[in-house]
């Protein structure tokens, strides 16, 4: 009896010791690139209140959903969108197969490299350049061809692949709320199919976690086996007020944590905030030209066409106590290769 | 030093005792309400090679994705979907504020209980009984009707609520996929703004794990809280192609195993049986008047126009080894409420 309950005593101690440790462990600098101050306990303190089975603001884990833009707000965004430098190179892959290309708008102007005449295409050719090139394959087809366009490509400016372009301190953001029993979710204007065969190995988000604008499919046998053939034709446009309506396609259910950067974002925002209970609202501001970028124009930066985030939507987030993240101020690193 | 080696051993036991505890825990009958036999055995098999991380056909965690219909497969279609006697409990509600449904059909049909002329209305008739009773809210209005009755409704012939009339063995073997590591979906013809305010509490399917068919909705200021309106226009019909189409869109990744009990899911299970890999493919056959219902018209069986399985799907799924469950043969219980 006596040796049986001096193992009792031992294993609590274990036990004891372990959970200590583990708190230890949890407790331990969560979020290392974010600078001490009112942004990042914020953070901290909305994940405690949500967390604490005493706290009057708990959330059960099912509740416990959280969703980030992408462009801009997990990656850089850049002298422009990622997806569009894909589009580009896909034009100049494929424009010997399209010799009427040299002459027709906007593709002149992309295999001239004239990229003002590209942009002031507006959103029709921006959208015919991507039915040029994300369409007319299989999804099996177009997802080898992201990756290898993604294990290939360099930034201009960092010279590093696309995929190393992820802020380090939402990298950690998304691990400590997934510490907490979170679900992360991708809420991006960018193609859903252009993401997903990425997410899992930069952001630990899984496909299915992944939400995003997207073009027609159609179900072939092709070769007696069944694909999905890729149509021209949009599907669905997952920005502004076709955020909270892709989440709740998705999802079905409130997320109670929205992260974005831009007047893209702004809907998302208001339709997280609106749920009853706790909320952490987030906007990212690029005020950070030495080490990233820095536009608005909201507080007197540069106008921008990718990731505009304008003075109304700063004035919104002032009004409703969301919080803005300076990149300059509140983190102490951006990207996992800074010092 | 003598004393930390008895509690090390005694530990060591103790922890022995716990995974053998467990083992057996896991191995006692999983799926009481199915008959031993080949179906069982499929199943069995399937999730013991998938598992065992010494299998050639080990399937990582992440990849063990199952899908599964919900009219005919994980609950009773007859004597017609449960969402159609919805629609009509609500236009017989909402009859006194349109006067005009006296004289325009298929609402006419509806008041005057005339089932065979609702039913002759066919696929466009259908719609507009959708628009009509499932269009012109909010989600969060709609989600509360849906609720509502779900508490009342009652099945007219076993005079329960609709969520009780579930299969047991497909409860079971949802379980049983669970505690083995898969990610249980939905992927039904119904609307899936129909289905999720009871997918969680009857099926432990959360919503963000339901696919459906869907209307379109749009983000709106209401008394300054945004609010998504449905709208009565088709957004994306789940049903034969539209479900790899659904599959893809939604989870991004071809399941492993896919459950169904009609043509509708005959593209389903072709999408899923294409990938590389072991595959569990199952199709619910309704032969048992005696306990729920019968019909194909495979087999024989009465001709249907809700869960219609025909010859030819029956003959595509013996030329590719799928499974039949005979409802009469393979399960010892269809209800949790059969003795």
């Amino acid at each position: 009896m006596k040796k049986q309950n001096d193992c009792l005593i031992l294993n609590l101690l274990l036990a004891a010791a372990l959970v200590v440790f583990t708190s230890i462990a949890a407790a331990a600098e969560p979020l290392p690139s974010w600078n001490d101050g009112a942004t990042k306990s914020a953070i901290v303190d909305f994940v405690n209140r949500v967390t604490d089975e005493n706290s009057p603001e708990f959330v059960p884990v099912s509740e416990r959903i959280a969703t980030f833009d992408n462009d801009g707000t997990l990656w850089a965004e850049h002298p422009m969108y990622t997806q569009l430098v894909f589009a580009l190179d896909r034009v100049r892959t494929l424009a010997p197969q399209h010799p009427e290309w040299k002459t027709t708008q906007p593709f002149q102007a992309v295999l001239e490299n004239d990229m003002d005449a590209v942009v002031a295409s507006g959103q029709q050719g921006l959208i015919e350049l991507i039915m040029a090139t994300h369409a007319g394959m299989s999804t099996a087809d177009f997802q080898a061809i992201v990756t290898d366009w993604f294990d290939t490509a360099r930034h201009p400016r960092f010279n590093r692949p696309y995929t190393e372009l992820t802020y380090q301190p939402m990298q950690e953001l998304l691990a400590y709320l997934r510490a907490n029993g979170f679900k992360t979710y991708i809420t991006s204007g960018g193609g859903i199919e252009f993401m997903r065969p990425m997410t899992e190995e930069v952001y630990g988000i899984p496909p299915e976690q992944v939400i995003g604008s997207s073009i027609k499919t159609k179900y072939e046998i092709v070769d007696g086996k069944p694909v999905l053939m890729r149509l021209p034709e949009m599907n669905f446009i997952d920005d502004k007020a076709g955020k909270p309506i892709g989440i709740n396609q998705y999802i079905g259910r409130r997320p109670i944590a929205s992260f974005g950067n831009s007047d893209g974002d702004l809907q998302m925002l208001e339709w997280t905030s609106a749920g009853d209970g706790p909320r952490l609202l987030m906007l990212v501001f690029h005020d950070d030209a030495d080490r990233e970028y820095a536009y608005g124009p909201a507080n007197g930066l540069a106008d921008t066409s990718f990731g505009k985030f304008s003075a109304s939507t700063m004035g919104e987030a002032k009004e409703n106590g969301w919080v803005i993240i300076s990149m300059k101020n509140d983190w102490n690193r951006i990207f996992s290769f800074d010092n």
